[in-house]
């Protein structure tokens, strides 16, 4: 079985899954409008950077297709959520083929295509990483739900499981949010693969047991030596994996590397409310709280880079991109 | 100020602190009988090894007090948890002294006396390693909440602050069963320590950033060769320490010693239900779980135990337990 598609356009408008009510509740929304698009960005039904790029390009071919404005719906999609880089990236890409008279439509199937081939293509410079009988760890989502199809760090794991692989994963529920429990947990179920969901705190205990093979995370960011920026957590698993002799690899497309920031000291890392901690397990908020959303993981943690150019162990796989920017 | 009182005898009756309302609600149970202990115990209203014990004590003078058969009440007392070791021990101190022709109050209330005693002699053995301005970093409850008073883990932190010395404690939630969110936050605060309390995933971020200058756990078990059994995530947080350079500090009674059972890895780790985890994130129970909740901390990551007989770098501290068991 295929992982659950994440968005699909319907001939007339843009179905969605609405992410929030994962894994209670399988809806799709039936976005119509521009309105319709914003709005499910902004109240995070669609979640991930490639997906919420993929979804503002077909916002686009919706304000095409009802006659509004492309200028006035670019800027409400951009707005939407204003530090999502790929969201201005798909929204100029779409706007770039209108200019050259191209159909918002066709810009937007096209981006959604590539994504798709992304995807493929990590899956299979990961695919034989997957060993039968082989126990995978993954952290937060770096999934089906976060991009278009197959995921990122899920990519291999998919790829695997059609061609009958036998094998199991490990998912950290990944506190704070919980994106392992509620939407790794739930896609790999989805899709047939054999999956167990463990507190965070149990990744120490389940590597000294010998019960882990292998473990694959996404990533948000990539620095010009190779450390990763990824969901707060990332750095401890990675350093489990090194103290168990645990190969630890990251998923990404090329496109996910920074040539211009030297390290990962170099990357801000965004602090978050207390609420989000507090509120899911329903505390009060008179606790003083600290929030990072990411850590870094140092290029010398990573066993390798699984890309849509390639498994590289070296971060050189992503000189092709620093040459070309 | 002093750290919340878990138990206190009132002359006629005991006053528990129910555990089951914190942080929302400081409520404390008046136990005028051994069926008032016996279901305190049961439904974990008090919860701790030795707490259990303090309480089941004092269920044994109640039933003196009461004119209820002591045979009967031991049996029900022990009963009431009957894995738990400290109590089952508890009531038959009680006992002996009562063939003794002793008040079973007295054996009780020099049960809680030992115990306040060496909660403070723990303290003693690790108020030095609290320096002013320091940052420490715990796990779970190994606090005043889990024993009499001022805790094992925390009691160098309370004997500190009772001297004016300045210091921050990083609080791990301690997921899945959130000790650290839920009482070790809470009695700290009380308390007046500034603290902070982060999610289990935040440890290795705030290490690498050099904000955590020490670690002190407890620990339900220290094996021959000095490994370490304690709440799950704490092997992590060892391994996280070792990597940071950071020193790492499990504070215990000697009595936690097993010197019959050689390593950690002899020892069989509970694997609890899967609601444990899913039900405080609000998810069903349809998802295959793993719930181990203890794991074992290699005795070669231990900068040092502070114990009642004070502070050792080696497990060697044990040695005299050993030799008149």
């Amino acid at each position: 079985m295929n992982p659950p598609a994440t968005l699909a356009w319907q001939g007339t408008h843009l179905a969605l899954l609405d992410q929030r009510r994962l894994p209670d509740e399988v809806t799709y929304l039936a976005c119509r409008s521009v309105d319709d698009v914003v709005e499910a960005i902004r109240s995070l039904a669609v979640r991930g950077a490639p997906a919420i790029g993929i979804a503002a390009a077909y916002g686009m071919a919706l304000a095409e297709q009802t006659g509004e404005s492309s200028a006035a719906a670019a800027e409400r999609l951009v707005a939407a959520r204003p530090t999502a880089v790929n969201l201005a990236w798909a929204v100029d890409q779409v706007r770039a083929g209108m200019e050259r008279g191209r159909a918002a439509i066709d810009t937007a199937l096209e981006i959604h295509a590539d994504d798709i081939a992304m995807c493929r293509a990590i899956g299979e410079a990961g695919r034989q990483l997957i060993e039968p009988g082989c126990h995978v760890l993954t952290h937060c989502n770096a999934g089906a739900l976060a991009v278009s199809a197959l995921g990122t760090a899920t990519a291999p794991l998919y790829l695997a499981h059609a061609d009958g692989v036998p094998f199991h994963v490990y998912v950290d529920e990944t506190r704070p949010v919980l994106q392992g429990a509620r939407l790794t947990a739930w896609e790999l179920g989805i899709a047939g693969i054999d999956r167990t969901l463990i507190c965070d705190n149990a990744a120490a205990h389940l590597m000294g047991q010998g019960a882990v093979d292998l473990v694959i995370v996404g990533t948000d960011r990539i620095t010009a030596n190779g450390d990763v920026v990824n969901k707060i957590g990332t750095r401890g698993l990675a350093i489990l994996a090194d103290y168990h002799n645990v190969p630890f690899y990251v998923a990404c497309p090329t496109s996910t590397f920074d040539p211009v920031t030297r390290a990962g000291s170099d990357v801000p890392i965004e602090e978050r409310s207390a609420a989000e901690i507090l509120e899911p397990i329903g505390l009060s908020g008179d606790i003083p709280v600290k929030n990072p959303a990411f850590d870094v993981t140092p290029e010398e943690l990573v066993t390798g880079y699984i890309t849509d150019r390639g498994f590289s162990t070296s971060v050189a796989i992503f000189d092709s991109v620093t040459d070309s920017s």
